[in-house]
């Protein structure tokens, strides 16, 4: 590379709507070792509670080697290292869909994640286009550890480059019961609902039902800076103050995410393992002195070939100050301006 | 449960004084393995440095087979489980006595907690009634590492409820040297001195001495988050800002017995393992901005039956910006108002 | 120890110009064994993603035995012991010179730290003098980790202590090449320029070239003090606020260093090993609020003997608001006040 090419020829300056093409594979970069540290900061930075995710005793009492990684923190870390190839140049993060974990994380594993594209179509602007892709996470044996469906909107980077074929995949509205996949050799036949912190089994839920979860955390820019950085997140918007006058750093939607799921421990503490992510949006941007609260809503119920074990799908949504348990939409179906995130998901609970 | 049961049903309201009847036994939930995650976070948390609990070389040349977790972090594990049983409808968490550690906890281990309610006391007033427990914390093979009692003030939540037989237990005001438990294989004998960071052995301290330990640091609502958090404490007081026109929040008790500890190093570096807490005050609440401060009484000296090992009873006070060494109560006999934290405790130093 | 000695007899008052004799030997107090905890706690405080530090299979395909902790957490360990004994009554850290890693520090290693006192020279003032000091890290072996030269301006205690004899060190304006010393095992032959995150290797960059990092972060007092915790160093300065009336507290320069490093990955990703620092200067000081930026230069490229190895010298430069890249001095010769740090590095890249 020539001297003069400039201090920034050999920085990342991220893909643009015409560097994809449909059927890619994109390898991300970075592969990443997980140890307790990992773990233990995720328990510091969210009151993540779910015993299979504390014990080692509880998971082995429910079938598991050990302990795994939170479900989030997985998704997370597959989630972080596609931001440098796909959201580095996004103007919107636009939704989720056909999120399935296939295989628990477990402390010593390496995961690497790549992603395909699997959708293409300009704005009507010309100026970005809306990109999907399938991410996977792999771990050291190549075995999937998590797969999902997520569409970002694009800048183009030369206005004038012709439009790509319009391809918008189709994707499942929901997860499929039975497309879940049970972590393998999950049992909850004998399931401790004194240790696992509430006596509350599948079959006390109904379709319908709204639990407020309760407690508030409010949110500090060391805490959110430093879980995207545990994922590797390199997107600038979380950590540079310089842009916005009020010096704010926009939070990572997932910190949001796992912070709702870590708070509705109060009243679903025995949703223990998250097997899919049906949908997802970041309805409004967080900040930090944000105060979140979370409420669930129950979507549906369903059975499982695991032993002991249901799956229930939920809506989890995380509000700031002013608002309200099952309060979502206005009059006009828009997101209310206190909704932060409404997320659709299945979780595994005892029956 | 109904589903017009409203979207509180589910989540633990908390027990309140008339939830408690003497002898009953309460499991607390979510058990916790440790990794070398929670030692690293207490590490970058607290200015912690005594080498029994930073080097796992200087802990083998103890007796000890690795470096164990630090004390009062197993302290805090054990004691936070217990707080949505126990504390969550406290008014005002009133003492410590007998507190004893009587295993190490390790890497790997996997800790529980229960309380036994030991006494019950409702006020005049009728609206509250304090309520004693006695908490014990174990580790995966069902050995007690660790157990204390305290007691707390707790509403009412029928007023009309009546009052339970007054039972006050009998607790000793101090520890008796003879009941403090040796960790298993501890010897000094062959003590490291400048390893440690301090000549002084146990014999160059005096009963009545008072040391000022210097350092002060200035906390943050992110570090004293990420500590409760950490314990799985769940007391909201701790992370919501918004009930106070300040968005302060009122920093875990525990978070000043930790830093004070930490700051202690400076001249007592020789004071390794915590074995009792005789008693212990939170005597003025702690926000953040505040700067913390230490400083130590030596209150008692004895022998112990491991070679090389004695015990120094010290009282530890912790003080923000106006505190001195040796003030602790002004001449109506109140605390001071800049003193947060009087501590009385056994530790093991070289003889 | 008396009891009128004074509440402050038992702690370190630390040493002052008159208490260093050149050939001493001190050793440092407080070994350190370390875990995933650090590792991962490192990678929540920086954004650092060298793909060798982040993944165990990435560090076996380089042939090492696993990945080992980032080189400048090994530095800030030993660095971190050495402050009680070498720089707590120093007015400046005037230097760094001929510092090499020797080791890779994996979990599970102890390090310990000791300094040699290399040279005295009592200022003109006759109230100051330089200390310099050559430090070693050593890992629960016996092996060295990592040495370093450094020179520090300490005061005197007493202004009527005689002038040491004047012994100046000759240090090297930078380490050789041939004096470099490879991590047992390294081999970038078969180096997977994917999975490390960019495609440049030592040919593509040419001696003068200069590149800007592009991201910046904006530091919080939460982090830089969590940081510094972690590897003990206990100067008062970065935790307690009460000295100065803004209530910031000095970030350790040890901060602005990872930073600067973990944010020259963007167009540096593959200088995967630091091997050697030639010097490096804190040139102003950096509180929270600071938004960090890097760029770099290469200064030299050299060959080694390690299989697919090449070694390259950089200037690391962090700045703060208002810094360019390639801005360094002004017209008379002075550090520019935006620049924070100028460090001159060896690092390893494949060739």
């Amino acid at each position: 590379m020539p001297k003069d090419a400039g201090p920034q020829a050999k920085t990342n300056p991220g893909r643009f709507f015409e560097d994809y093409t449909v059927g890619d594979v994109i390898q991300h970069a970075v592969p990443r070792t997980v140890s307790g540290g990992e773990r233990a900061l995720y328990h510091a930075l969210y009151p993540a509670r779910h015993a299979l995710y504390s014990s080692d005793e509880f998971a082995r009492a429910s079938g598991l080697p050990e302990s795994p990684l939170d479900d989030l923190a997985a998704f997370h870390i597959v989630f972080g290292k596609s931001v440098p190839d796909v959201s580095l140049n996004a103007v919107a993060n636009l939704g989720y869909a056909e999120a399935r974990w296939l295989r628990p994380v477990y402390v010593g594993d390496t995961i690497r994640s790549s992603s395909e594209v699997i959708g293409l179509k300009q704005n009507s602007s010309g100026k970005t286009g809306v990109v999907y892709v399938r991410t996977t996470g792999r771990n050291q044996h190549g075995l999937a550890v998590m797969e999902f469906a997520r569409w970002v909107m694009v800048r183009k980077r030369d206005l004038d480059a012709p439009a790509p074929e319009t391809v918008v995949p189709e994707l499942a509205p929901s997860v499929k019961p039975e497309k879940l996949v049970m972590p393998g050799g999950i049992d909850f036949s004998a399931y401790d609902f004194v240790q696992a912190g509430e006596p509350h089994r599948l079959s006390d839920y109904q379709v319908g039902e709204v639990i407020d979860h309760v407690d508030g955390v409010t949110i500090e820019e060391a805490e959110h800076m430093m879980a995207t950085r545990l994922w590797q997140n390199t997107s600038k918007t979380h950590f540079d103050a310089t842009p916005r006058e009020d010096r704010k750093r926009l939070i990572y939607g997932g910190h949001v995410m796992s912070m709702a799921r870590a708070l509705s421990f109060n009243g679903l503490a025995n949703a223990q393992c998250l097997v899919a992510i049906n949908g997802g949006s970041h309805t409004n941007p967080c900040f930090a002195g944000d105060t979140v609260r979370a409420w669930s809503e129950v979507l549906e119920i369903a059975e499982t070939p695991a032993p002991g074990v249901g799956a229930i799908r939920l809506r989890l949504v995380a509000v700031k100050e002013g608002g309200m348990a099952g309060q979502l939409k206005g009059e006009d179906g828009k997101y209310l301006p206190h909704v932060l995130l409404d997320l659709d998901y299945w979780a595994l609970m005892p029956v």
